[in-house]
């Protein structure tokens, strides 16, 4: 029960507004976890917190704008994951395996917020998918720039670098949600596993590919 | 409104429980379409079908087990579709573009059946998700079969080959997910294109790709 009114020790207005909100996203994410953020009502959330409906408008217009304030905070945490893997410009071989088990480690760390992505990119309001596919088509463009700095890939076209990086990025979605549904640390290994092979097939793919030049 | 017990014209007591089973099964479809079959209650399917919750047992033990047997009634669908693809034997390249284009087609012609798959893969209930990764794990077996008989696998382990089926089949579920969330003709002809050009280029890798023989 939080009371943004009734602090018991001295708090600043903003530090108790910062307090409610996190306590609204932190509800949503439990809340939604059940089924989505498209079944869940403004009320429910207000009720979790423990403020009226009204104070809830002080923070967010709507459950959809709450859920796009999730989606901009998960991927705050998924670029941190990114930096990780980018620094010290390591060699090819290093980044398809650090990448992978990078990426496992904060499934793990920020599981709440990677389920919340999993579940809402499917079946979330239409206003949370879209931010959700913004977000990932911004990864994919960040990853195709990447790429276009590696030796080889001059002879690709530039949509033949966006099409690979969709594919690369598909497959690290797709392990991240495996990940979350394993059911024991065997299993998350044999994916780990999975999703290194399949980067190092697909990079030995491009590394064999030429763009054609008619497109 | 459907009353089992009060049809107008003359019907058998199979067809008629056959026409109520067919509607839980439709009214499901649609109202989970809202958000997931996770926030579907009994009652809620058994209104819209205008039937008593006692009705509704007759058909099915809980709204999980309807979930369960709307999987396998949409699985169904796509295993017409894999046989379409595989039909007469053609070429590889064929394959690759034959296999995206009729996968399109199909998006089209049961789009309620492939939204209630990408909605519950992430959102549904615990067992419906279940049933649906099984379903794509054994797509992924018969995959795996399909390619050990192309020329030029014969140096790919068993474990490579199925590492190889799952990457087909996440760019191929991301493909139909995306093609469901596409909102103009263009739009989707450049995923059909561009799930083409990363089918080849997974298999221009793959035919460069020699497994690891300690493993």
């Amino acid at each position: 029960m939080l009371e943004e009114e009734s602090a018991t020790e001295p708090m600043s207005r903003v530090a108790r507004k910062e307090r409610t909100r996190r306590a609204i996203l932190d509800a949503a994410l439990e809340l939604s976890s059940e089924s989505t953020m498209a079944a869940l009502s403004l009320r429910q959330v207000a009720k979790q917190v423990g403020i009226v409906p009204t104070a809830f408008y002080r923070h967010f217009d709507s459950v959809e704008a709450l859920g796009v304030a999730l989606v901009a905070e998960s991927f705050v945490s998924l670029r941190t994951m990114l930096r990780d893997i980018r620094q010290g410009d390591p060699a090819l071989a290093d980044i398809v395996d650090r990448s992978i088990t990078i990426l496992a480690d904060h499934v793990h760390q920020q599981r709440a917020h990677f389920a919340f992505i999993a579940r809402e990119r499917a079946a979330g309001p239409p206003a949370v998918r879209r931010a959700i596919r913004d977000e990932i088509a911004r990864f994919e463009h960040e990853l195709a720039a990447d790429l276009s700095r590696l030796p080889g890939t001059s002879v690709w076209s530039a949509r033949d670098l966006e099409v690979l990086s969709n594919l690369i990025v598909t497959a690290m979605v797709a392990t991240a949600e495996a990940i979350l549904a394993a059911d024991d640390p065997a299993a998350e290994q044999r994916l780990v596993e999975q999703a290194q092979l399949q980067l190092r097939m697909v990079l030995i793919g491009a590394l064999s590919w030429h763009s054609d030049p008619a497109r």
